[in-house]
């Protein structure tokens, strides 16, 4: 946790109300951290379906090789994640690691080990000893209640400047279910997938094949959709459990993707997978500046969203967007960089709603002073038009400011 | 120019040799810079032979155009390049500054518009008023000399800290001769191509499609392994010229790449090639650390290179150098986001001879104490043992400091 909090912090924080089916305990084991809660438990009630999403890296942590083990089950009774230490690169003394937290908290919740679902952010290639924390999850187990949920997201933090939660209340059919996520970052944070921890429960009955698509077509346009560094985590786990509370009020349980009831929970989950998305951008290592990046008219979907990340990682576009300067040059070069079909004279720019460069072309009716005025503003939106195609794409970055390198170059001492 | 030299700055300059057929002149033309040199002419002797590369950016400068359109003629009688504004992104206005200097260069000169090269440095989108320069060109073709390529490095600098020279001597059968090169950096520099200007001359009589093959495979290890920021320039060129003027000197004329004679000025112009892309890195804005990263064991060198550069260009890794931090976890998540084939498992990595990590564990006879001490010196070696094959690359870039934001927080205005 950073001394400091975010400027793009959030004004308040909604109330969180309980999910029927998950009880939640934080503790201070001292993984790593002191005076501050570094473990979370989350109990979740017999029946509870699961989905997941997790990085794309070669090189995984251990907690995300044991949850695709455990994830073709598709049932969940608890969840263990400890922040301060990753249990990433640490071999066979990794898998004995979450071997050892899968058989105490499996114990502890009275459960199977493959219902057992873990996670652990922070520092790479430490090993993590279990006997740090394992001890503690009986005791939490007894005193988890339902209305924990900002105490949750505190716990997982590591250089967050402050805890990311959402909630929304949808209906599924004619009754309402609710929807509650976490999710932290702030560095090592880009798409494939989401780079970063986020955890979601609901109280619909939905089967987990179910959740399993609505999670994994979701984060396209969300967290796989945000990039504060281009730096894609070893341990980016996202997990999306479903209680099924809801049933014993009369709600319908679903078992196939294409029921017209699932719309509004599609939805809505949608919204709380942006919602988290956008807070970790906005909690980005320094970031000071939002920035939307949207490119339109493109040769396809897939080519334009190549272009916006070519954008949003191009650290001379974001150190730009840090210095308030509208180099919409830069947004050139970084189209121009992406290697993706796009001609010089028909692209088009746009910062904010000031357009800078038209068909290959300053803008000659371009206003220097409205563009400088705009870019102080905390939400920058960059458009840039290809003008060969219908392709469209928008992802979230922020900026990269002087506190990145400073947070970033002593992290581990 | 900055006011602060780069730590990394060569403690002293070679003397330059002249290399017969080429003639320099610089000038203050006030493009965008004041009192100092923004303007280069380069005379070349009637026979001067050419190969070129250039950025694989898809929305590349005007002069790049321009230059792609007369490499085919393979002669050069002439060069200019100014500093201080790109002429990219500048549409038909572009082209019209690009065809009005080609013009004024061939008739200062006396030689045809498709003997001229051209380059420019600097802003890109603001449009290039050639009356600013060419009427200075007559009378620079006038008063060029030989001894003047410190000053057309200095000529050409935009954020570089130092001018970057390099020369060689070698044997062209029994004759001697010489490379001479100069390059500017220092920001948008990543491969693809070599994303920085660049200008080599030599008296040997080599014929220009065989320049052209020395140059695309010699810029494969040197020019196209380095990278300071990932950002790929829209106006990246390097040229190579050969006069011949050591055919009087009894140097024969070299017509076949097979040609054994040729091997001496092969190795001798890729040293040139390595020695100036090593001055653009360590010359990269806000350096204070040059990084050489190999990797080794990947499925195949090209594989290998893709590791290396995802290594090279990762935010986190460039940070922790800079903090003089052996964060190896950071290598590792470089490692896998890459993409290539891995199995962390049999990871290994060294920074300089400590071994940290091994076969996917942190090395359990590694020093803290040597690391720290090691991570304090101005070079920094990185190795990546990945385990699983024989492919081998090597690049370099530099660390990610505060003075990078800095400088590239208000570059434009």
């Amino acid at each position: 946790m950073s001394d400091q909090i975010s400027p793009l912090a959030p004004r308040k924080y909604p109330k969180m109300p309980a999910i029927k089916g998950v009880r939640i305990a934080t503790a201070e084991a001292g993984i790593k951290y002191r005076n501050r809660t570094d473990l979370l438990t989350m109990l979740l009630d017999e029946g509870t379906e699961v989905a997941g999403v997790f990085t794309r890296s070669k090189c995984p942590s251990a907690p995300v090789d044991y949850c695709r083990e455990n994830l073709p089950g598709g049932k969940a009774r608890i969840l263990v994640v400890n922040s301060g230490n990753a249990n990433a690169f640490t071999g066979k003394k990794g898998r004995e690691t979450t071997a050892a937290t899968g058989k105490a908290a499996a114990s502890a919740a009275g459960c199977k080990v493959s219902e057992v679902f873990q996670a652990s952010t922070g520092v790479i290639g430490e090993p993590l000893d279990p006997a740090k924390f394992t001890h503690l999850l009986g005791e939490m187990v007894g005193q988890a209640t339902e209305d924990r949920w900002l105490d949750a997201a505190k716990a997982i933090m590591t250089t967050d400047t402050y805890p990311k939660v959402a909630t929304i209340t949808v209906k599924l059919g004619d009754v309402d279910v609710t929807i509650n996520g976490i999710a932290k970052g702030a560095g090592m944070i880009a798409p494939d997938m989401a780079t970063m921890l986020s955890f979601i429960a609901t109280d619909a009955p939905i089967a987990a094949p179910v959740l399993q698509q609505l999670l994994s077509k979701g984060v396209g346009a969300t967290f796989n959709s945000v990039t504060v560094d281009s730096d894609t985590s070893t341990s980016d786990t996202l997990l999306l459990f479903a209680t099924g509370a809801a049933a014993k009020r009369g709600a319908k349980r679903i078992n196939d993707p294409r029921d017209p009831a699932l719309m509004p929970f599609k939805r809505g989950l949608n919204k709380i997978l942006k919602n988290l998305a956008l807070q970790v951008v906005r909690d980005g290592e320094g970031a000071r500046k939002q920035v939307e990046i949207t490119v339109t008219g493109a040769r396809s979907a897939r080519s334009a969203k190549r272009i916006a990340l070519s954008i949003a990682n191009s650290p001379l576009v974001k150190t730009a967007v840090a210095g308030e300067d509208a180099n919409w040059g830069r947004v050139v070069m970084a189209v121009g960089k992406s290697g993706e079909p796009a001609d010089r004279d028909l692209l088009s720019i746009w910062f904010g709603d000031n357009r800078l460069a038209h068909q290959g072309e300053r803008d000659p009716n371009y206003s220097e002073e409205a563009t400088s005025t705009y870019m102080k503003s905390d939400e920058i939106r960059i458009r840039a038009d290809i003008g060969i195609g219908r392709g469209k794409a928008t992802v979230w970055t922020c900026d990269l400011t002087k506190e990145y390198v400073a947070i970033n170059g002593d992290y581990r001492s």
